[in-house]
């Protein structure tokens, strides 16, 4: 078993309502903390929108996000996995972004991560908008490319906006690729719609060789088809997930900047993260929640639920990477 | 056909938007009401919350149940049932809880269902939290155990909170099938899901008998497949329908105090019911809808939408019993 | 291609926030403007809902379909058609209704969409309540009867409402079918459901030829047979497409005056609409959204992607009536 | 003290949050019931708003009014008037509007009011929008006319709109001079602001001779001198007072179709009521509350703490017209 | 100055949005934490409102107000008090409450505050319901009875609820007077207001020397007269400050279960505070701020700026006290 | 007369809820539009918020004062002053930034206000954050320094934020006092407030001679003795007006991203303006509105009302300047 300090204080003994929320109410363990040498999985917030080309938000979803974690329990009522006996989880707080300096902020969130990755903890990121992912990427993939399994409705893949610039949330995996931290052989990404400016994306995509699952086949083809698909893609090299909200239908997920009609539902939402079981995920974010959007809660509630899914997947693939328990 | 008395206004001829909201447009018949006596089917709010452990609420359902529920008619276009033709119908009103005491709340809920059963009126009860169903089943259950169809996410089968607290609404069904209320041989819970503690309430439920569907079988399943089961295992013998509103996926009720992601959709919440013909229905009740987490007002229609379809249940299901109209 | 003038401004030269928002991001080009006689497919805004017997609202959509359609592109990323490749489109402004006088407003209706009817422009009309779809047929079936397909969770036949009044949104296409604006052989009603007053409507549906297809018809075929039987009941002379929001199931589209629990999700929504291709479609409408009661916008975000993939349909359909391009 | 019979239900013995909600927890008593002869005060709704020229919503506002009167208690801790005590007072009930057809409505509520008056009830009107004043006044003044104190930002003297229409919710006064239902040198009006179209209503009111009081002038004026004014202008003859929601700040009464920026605060609201003491009122009503403008709640509540107000005021005037209680 | 260990993250370093929202973003030293002898003032919540009769949610105030706290800076701009310089400050995190027990519930906040009193700490307490002022009460006066300045809108003085209960929102300082907790000639009652059940309360006061100020003298006085006179009843004891949000107008504070229309405004809300200088406070609190009536969060900012005017004063008192700054 | 072109549709001819929102229903009129030169004062949108530091929104808020401008009529009800008779008004669009570059957005705007000043157009700005305010400062003082008369609860004259970033919303005037674009002597601040973190910024306005005019000194002198000095500041010189709405109490103004407790009421934030009479204002901006934090919409209503009284003082102090009518 885990040591006790590393797990979440239960809503039996202390009503959900109740203490300081951090993320799932597990102990705060910032990256100067003595303790952090302990930890195998660190949930990290990442508070910043800088990327955002139209509704700006998401720099307060970490906040929002802790507070609806307070609502998750212990174990997976499908696949039985109780993430918090297998590793010593923590809430390693929030990576300190500049709102007023986009590439100061990527220097920042760079640096912080490269701290987490040297210690050998596994990120578990609660973003920030979807240009948060390339600074991870910059530390996880610093020594070699990874593949990667993405959810979305949108590629991301953009090269440009408003007269050249390259940083924004529609350009993230488009500088990845470039920069050799992907290796676009090994990902697919899924879920991808809505009306399109045109096909440049999807273009630069194929001409990589990265995969993309449009949203009129994952729902003629079903979930269990995609995903076997999406697992084979991954291959047995070291991945990293990229979740953005936006994945699913606005109607369960409304707190969010750039919604597309006609996604997933919230069901299909945890099964595509379920079917992960067997990827070698060495990381995973949840991006572009949007609390100003997000009047009753429900996308925060969402996307707690869908980050104690992936969690349920590190654990369980950490501690099959350690061959044990890591205590 | 039934008394006009016991008929609702109908929107052609007073709009919706007018009157004293009842429920359903019925008129409102208080036990104490020299009509009580023809009545057939008494829906009764039940505005009580005592058992909440994290967001309470609930106890102002019943007002906005009944302020959606103006927006109901007469006949079920899918089955054709015409409940208000088949049985007298009324507004017994509230029960009148105690929100300092929660057992004396319990006494005054079984007191209040004692007479309803005594007068032999089938209770339709909108909650209230799922603690209203154990004084509801100490009256209607009080000579002989009943089946019961469950629909939610969580079994409220525990055993207990904060240090051994017996009375919330995790552990109705705890209480009663301990009192002999229920027959665990003839209970089936539909839909449970989301994080759990631990299984501490399914194993209690398999060494009773309780059947247990949990949402990712409902899903593989289908719903026709489900309820099916569900029939059988209530077999011919008096049935009690236990609704609670959380059995639906929070995008289409988010209103409610602990909501669980992945649940059926708004088509599948009717159909359950309806698919419910042929059991020995002896009452129903909807609970855990919580109005101050539905700004919108959607989960109490739907929950009012759900409760018109158990209504059509229930009168026919009477109607069937009495071999014919009461009137 | 188009002209340029008569093309969205993409959000990658201004942002989708800033700008005065015209439907699409549209020039706006009234009905007395010199270039009115370039446009193909006018935009045009019905704020009235005179008709609406219960909950007002939908007088208020054309301001907020118009600012959520800034969120639109270009191109659509299933079909691949490019609306505004193939046809020049504009924002003709909104019709001037008289809220003080239905009969009036009518009257008023009818005169404008006879002036884009005389100008060969084809119309896509943002409503107002439903009522509204009867002084555009006024104007576009003046000379014969039209087929219609209609997406609706009502079928708006009823004969009158509140002792005898005969125009409210619950009867415009009685009105339709009695002045001879529809052939019922070619009308088609998909998605009818909800709690019913009787099957007066249906009864008379039955009695014209009207084809009615219910919601549980609708989820046990298929999104794909459906339109299938409807493009045949269409067939290849001209017809009209009436697309009432409340069609989708409210978690979708709660922004409605009269929602009905259990309708068909976002993708299908969509879906069915891109089934329309080869109907040989001549204006359309999107009624019924209702900001009121839409506190997030989701519905109108919905609403306005629904209209994208009618003007698909409706600029292909032109393209190949004209047998090439119009420029 | 009045019969027990037409007292409000206590929330020390049933708690506020339960029952089916009542004017203040009166009992109903339609106008057919037997026990109309012994109310004296009744609380009508009046939920129409067919004369609202821009934001619908006032017809909802009776049954929000209701469920947030329950928040009431039995006596103004200011005056010490206990009105209960005085009066035996009753809702009763909605009158019945034909939402399609402005003069019928206009019909219907003249016509229920000639029943009220000539069962000399004095009523107390929770509207609607302020149109509802008109048939009201035609009804209470058939005989003579009547003085007014009329709270509001806008005199609503207006002679017609959209081209001629004579009667909208800014108009109803002009009629009612026209019509001689109110003597206009015994009429004010205060707290008159916002941007206007133009003086035409001011020089009218000057022409007939109704005093105008406008918002800058209370403010420096101070609520005790410009309520001294109005008790003169009003005098001894008997008063209709008629209150507009908007008259008092939007930031306190956001619900309302038409808000004017920089009115009273809600203590003044209370205040200008408290100080009618000795007018001989005759009848109030409480108009333009909006509910789809009034996410909180808030402006429901503070409509009714008024309509408490015009209560006390309604119950002393009566009981000291009729030299002693009426039982 | 004070450890700089105790003194908030300032915004300009790290954005208000992000980190774990703790109080006024000082550190959590909880009474276990070795760091707890250093501090000199402790922040708690108390999240509970097991003694709420009508609309729950105070129990989730904490959190809220943590939340907004980060808005907080750290020096008081009227008075000039930098409450950090003086004090060593922290957030003790919440009492851990029964919410299904409440009698169970006071007895841990009495045994959580007896710490508090015996480790020296002032306590600056965010409800929670006003009954915790009696548990906070049972620890402080333990030893000799306290005056009070209680701003509220009630006075919380009645004897009883639902047939006999004793402990409820509403009765508090009965019990607190009846324990000796209080000492009536050392209590003032402010802001006093709203319909009543009648003048029992009241005429308790009288009895036992407590000294209401009602709403109407508040406005007719003024602020600077009637906080001459609340001193002078405080004198030069130790004093206790009980400030329930309802204290402040509902349009100011709309976030709480039992608003009365007409109080004080915001600026009004923090002069009384401000006030209070020279007065032995020695400890606080901020009630009855409820989360699920408060969409916007307004109330939770404003219960946290008058939480930092209250912190300001409990700072100069204890620095005044102790003769000099505590390090 | 001022040519019809140039003045607001009127509400009685179109309802206010239809047509294309422009500011005031006005005519757009881009600076390329050969109608230009006929325009006496534009009013501009600003949609940016780059140099927000906590939470973002204003971008949004051209858009929503558009939508709520069309409740504005044509005369002010107290001065009598009609600015569309005096002065050809137009709505001049959106200034198009670069939601990703600051510095290249600030570009964007000053040589848009150039090109403003270039046509002899007197600018009234609708923003965007505060630091929207430097850029027009730098077009409009490019040749000789202006006066300024400041409405906010902050000085904005801080130097640095986040380790020295010199361009945020707290930081414009600092930057323009040292650019010369302000004349320190001609500057006043009215009803600055709220927790600080120091006094830096209060310090430099000392040194440079900027006069603070506290709140409590607001509340305490009262508007109009603080206005008398305002003006006696400004002098005759030629003076630019900037209006943070969080000068106004956040109860009335609850959509902004900084509010501060205790400001000026709705009155006294229209009083303010109209007592600029006699002040040579040459501009005028109303800032840091933020729809995401407004959801009711009555910030943006009160901030096109203010806006209403600065084109109110704009067109008479130009009329006056001009010494005549332009037209």
């Amino acid at each position: 078993m885990a040591h006790d300090e590393f797990r979440p204080i239960s809503g039996v003994d202390l009503p959900r309502f109740a203490g300081i929320p951090t993320f799932m109410r597990l102990p705060h363990v910032s990256l100067d903390d003595p303790r952090i040498d302990q930890v195998d999985i660190g949930i990290i917030g990442a508070p910043w929108d800088g990327g955002t080309t139209n509704r700006p938000g998401p720099r307060h979803a970490p906040r929002q996000l802790r507070d609806h974690s307070t609502m998750i329990r212990h174990q997976n009522s499908v696949t039985g996995i109780r993430p918090f006996d297998l590793m010593r989880c923590a809430d390693l707080g929030d990576v300190p972004p500049n709102p007023a300096d986009l590439m100061d902020s990527m220097e920042r969130m760079t640096h912080f991560f490269d701290r987490v990755r040297d210690r050998n903890i596994t990120p578990l990121t609660a973003g920030g908008d979807h240009l948060c992912s390339l600074p991870i990427l910059r530390a996880l993939a610093r020594h070699r490319p990874l593949g990667m399994i993405h959810f979305d409705s949108h590629t991301d893949l953009f090269h440009s906006y408003f007269g050249g610039f390259r940083y924004t949330h529609g350009t993230p995996f488009r500088r990845a690729v470039e920069e050799g931290l992907l290796d676009p052989k090994r990902v697919v990404m899924i879920g991808i719609r809505g009306p399109a400016y045109d096909f440049e994306d999807r273009d630069f995509a194929r001409s990589v060789g990265i995969t993309v699952i449009p949203i009129e086949d994952f729902h003629r083809r079903g979930v269990e088809d995609v995903m076997e698909e999406a697992r084979a893609i991954a291959g047995t090299g070291e991945t990293y997930v990229s979740y953005d909200i936006d994945f699913i239908d606005p109607a369960f997920a409304p707190g969010t900047g750039t919604p597309e009609i006609g996604g997933p539902n919230s069901y299909q939402a945890l099964q595509v993260v379920r079917l992960l079981h067997g990827v070698n995920v060495v990381g995973a974010d949840m991006v572009e929640v949007s609390p100003p959007f997000d009047q009753s809660g429900g996308t925060a509630f969402l996307g707690v639920t869908v980050m104690f899914e992936l969690l349920c997947i590190l654990a369980a693939c950490r501690a099959e990477r350690t061959g044990a328990r890591t205590s």
